[in-house]
């Protein structure tokens, strides 16, 4: 059965689209731990960052490279951290995460909620500053 | 002035080297979230990952790819995962670390501490994997 990542990379899921390339896709995660939280996941479903093939993880973090760059001009933030954890959703996943201090990189700490209003709008501010 | 990093690439600081490339460097952080964390920098001073040349930025992350592996092999632990936040020192450095739940990567944790021998001997054991 497809890891949920790859139903919502089929379209047969919905979610907050940032933007994909041949081999990742972007959106943003519903549980966020700021605004702007984008998940970036790899087409190819593999539950490990470290086994994609080395093609594949290159393009991952391309790709992941540019989606940060336009995270970081949409929301305000001192910079956007990067967390690779991968114990929950067998497939691998980025996070992108807009920070201002350590804790906002806390899985711990409970996640927010916004709005399908705000989340569309927070994914269309960032997908404009996407090349 | 060089930072802190920067001065243990270039061997004016001590540090447990894991191993380097023409581009970067991994040695053990000293304050570690979990035995054989290890941290991997570019030899380029930039202070925000997304601000380094994508040529340095694909070198960092396929070395990092490869201590992870190593680190993986030589340290008990579900995964390797990874952290890159930035905030304190002012050179980009991708942090690895072993583990098991979500709660070893939570940086508000209290640090570890290994005697120089422990910590010699966790360097020595990943190097041994390191291609």
């Amino acid at each position: 059965m497809p890891s949920i990542f790859s139903r919502i990379i089929q379209g047969e899921l919905p979610s907050y689209k940032i933007g994909e390339t041949e081999e990742a896709y972007a959106f943003l995660d519903i549980s966020p731990l700021h605004s702007g939280h984008t998940l970036v996941v790899p087409k190819k479903e593999v539950d490990y960052l470290f086994d994609l093939p080395d093609q594949d993880y290159q393009a991952l973090m391309a790709f992941s490279k540019k989606v940060a760059h336009a995270v970081g001009k949409a929301v305000p933030c001192k910079r956007v951290g990067v967390a690779v954890i991968g114990l929950e959703v067998p497939h691998a996943h980025v996070h992108l995460i807009p920070i201002d201090n350590v804790s906002d990189i806390d899985f711990s700490r409970p996640k927010m909620q916004f709005s399908a209003e705000e989340m569309e709008a927070v994914a269309t501010k960032i997908k404009s500053y996407l090349d």
